[in-house]
C-alpha cells in the first residue's frame, strides 16, 4: 500500500514541493510513497514545477483508509478530511505544534525554521541520500517562497545555509533572479479584471459601526499595476458603493521594497491618515514597512476608528 | 532564564535519565538547561543514578511561568501541571503523538523506537557532541529498562545499535550483568511485608458478579520470592477473605524467562484452569509467555467467567 505525502489545504509552494521532495526521500529509502496535494496549484507553484520539469501532483482531499505523511502542517483543520479514518504515519513541519494525535509512535520532525524545505534538506543529509538536482530546485524555491528570499522575520541561518547548498545542487547560479521569477509569477495581474484583483485576498471589518474593506496584492514591483491604477481605483469606488462601506483599502504591497502603496477610497480619509500618520493626496499613499494586513494595517485603523 | 527538561509523571528510568542526558546536550550547545522530575525515584532508577554517580534531579510539578522541554511524553496529562501557563519549547519522545500544542514553532523530535534514550543518542550525533561517559551509562540503562534488554516487542535495531555504542562509551563490558542488576533493583522484595507486595501493583475486577483481585510482581528470577511463597499465599487468603473475593491471583512474572508463575487462591480454581488451559496443583501454576495483566491475564479470565 502506498503512503500519501500531503501538505496543507490551499497548497502553496512549500506544501506542494515538500510533498514531492519527501516522497522522493521515502522512495530512496525503500517506502512506496506518492506526493499529493489538497487543491489546485497557485501561479507561483505552477511556475516552479514547470521550471524544474515536474507535473502537478494528484489532488487528494480525503484520508479515509489511507496512510498519510503530513508535511508543512500538524493541524487537523489543515489536513485532508476524515483524518481519523486514515492513519498518520509521519509528520514533517516547521509551524507551531498542532492538534494531530496518533494511536502509535511515529516519526514527528518539526523544527523552528523558515520552511519545511529546510527540514527536508537536513533529513536527506541524515539519511545519507543525495538530493536529485531537480528536487533540489523545488526545495530551493520553497525556501525562497516561505522566507520571501530571507526578508521574512521567520528566516534562520539554517534556511540560508540550505539555500546555498541547494542552489549548487540544482545548478542555480542566480538565486535573486529565480526569486524575482517566482515573485513575478505570484504577482501576475495581467488580464485579470480589476474587481477580481481587489477580491483576490480581501476581508471586510466592522470598525465601530463602519464597514471597512481591505484587499491586498503582493507585488514584486509596483510597475506591474502602473497601467491599471485607475481601473483599480474605479473598481474600489464601486465596491465601496455596492457594499455601503465607509472605506475601501487596497494594499499594493511591494515585497522587494518592503512597504505598501495604500490605495484609499473613503467617506473620510482622516481615519486612514491618523492610523498611519500619513497624508492621503490623490489615490494612494506609500506606507514604509507595511507588509502584513493582519499585523500592521488593521490594528492601527481600528484604533483610529475608536474600536 | 533556565529551561527545565522534564519527563512524565510517575517517573521511570527513561524519563529521569533522558531529562539529565538532554539537559547535558542543551548545555553543551549553549542553552542553560536543568533536568527535573515530577516525582520520587523508583528503586531501579535510584540504582542507575547511584551507579553512574548522579544525584536525583529536583522535583518540579508545576510549569507556571517556566520554559520546559518535555522528554518521553507529549501528553498534557503526563506533563507538569499548568502547562498552559508555561511554555513548551521542545519535545523529544518515542511514544504516540499526544495532545500538547504550542503557539510557536518548536523542535519536536519523536521516533518510533523503543526508548527516548535512543532518540537522544542520535541527537548527540547530529549535534556533533561527544556523549560524556557517565551520561552514556544513563542512556544505556534507559534503553535496557524500556526494552527489557531487547525482549519487548517495541525494540528496534536502532535501540540495539545505540546500546552497543553507549556501552563502549560508558565502559560497560557486560550489558547482561548490568541489566540483571537493574532488574534485581526493580524486583526488590526483601523486608517488604507480604501483603504490601500483593498490593504493590494490584487491581480488583468484577467478573459476572464475582470480585476477582490480581496483583503482579515483576521479578528477574523467581528465586527472589522462593522463601516467602507461603507468606504470600497466606496473605492472599487473608485478602480474599477480607474483601469477600471469589478469587485472588498474584502474578510472579519472570521477566527473563518471559512467563508467569500464577499464584491462585479461589473458591473455584476451575475458572482459572479454563482461562489459561492449565491445571492448578498446589499454590501456583506456570503460564508460559504471560507478561501483561491487562492484555494476557484478565481477558481470558473474564471470558471464563462468562463476562
Amino acid at each position: 500500500m502506498s503512503v500519501y505525502v500531503v501538505g496543507h489545504k490551499n497548497p502553496d509552494t512549500d506544501s506542494v514541493t515538500s510533498a514531492i521532495a519527501y516522497a522522493e526521500l521515502k522512495k530512496a529509502t525503500g517506502t512506496d510513497a506518492v506526493a499529493v496535494m489538497q487543491g489546485e496549484l497557485n501561479p507561483e507553484t505552477r511556475m516552479v514545477l514547470d521550471k524544474f520539469g515536474f507535473s502537478a501532483p494528484e489532488i487528494m482531499t480525503d484520508a479515509t483508509g489511507k496512510q498519510v505523511i503530513l508535511v508543512d502542517h500538524s493541524d487537523i483543520a489543515q489536513a485532508p478530511d476524515n483524518l481519523d479514518k486514515g492513519e498518520v504515519v509521519e509528520i514533517i513541519d516547521h509551524h507551531k505544534i498542532g492538534d494531530v494525535t496518533t494511536n502509535n509512535p511515529i516519526f514527528f520532525c518539526a523544527k523552528p525554521v523558515g520552511c519545511t524545505g529546510t527540514v527536508l534538506k537536513q533529513l536527506y543529509e541524515i539519511n545519507n541520500v543525495a538530493i536529485p538536482e531537480k528536487v533540489a530546485g523545488l526545495m530551493l524555491c520553497a525556501i525562497i517562497s516561505d522566507t520571501v528570499l530571507f526578508k521574512s522575520p521567520t528566516t534562520t541561518d539554517a534556511d540560508k545555509a540550505a539555500c546555498e547548498e541547494l542552489a549548487k545542487i540544482a545548478g542555480v547560479s542566480d538565486m535573486q533572479a529565480l526569486a524575482m521569477e517566482m515573485f513575478k509569477a505570484k504577482s501576475a495581474v495581467d488580464g485579470v479584471p480589476a474587481k477580481d484583483l481587489i477580491f483576490r485576498d480581501y476581508k471586510d471589518f466592522d470598525m465601530n459601526g463602519n464597514k471597512v474593506g481591505c484587499g491586498q496584492l503582493e507585488l514584486v514591483d509596483l510597475s506591474l499595476v502602473e497601467n491599471i491604477r485607475d481601473d483599480l481605483y474605479n473598481a474600489m469606488k464601486e465596491v465601496k458603493e455596492e457594499g455601503g462601506r465607509h472605506t475601501v483599502l487596497l494594499m499594493l504591497t511591494d515585497i522587494m521594497k518592503e512597504g505598501t502603496d495604500l490605495m484609499v477610497v473613503s467617506d473620510d480619509p482622516s481615519y486612514v491618515e491618523k492610523a498611519y500618520n500619513v497624508k492621503v493626496d490623490g489615490q494612494s499613499v506609500w506606507v514604509d514597512g507595511m507588509m502584513s494586513r493582519k499585523k500592521q494595517t488593521i490594528p492601527p485603523l481600528q484604533e483610529a476608528f475608536g474600536c
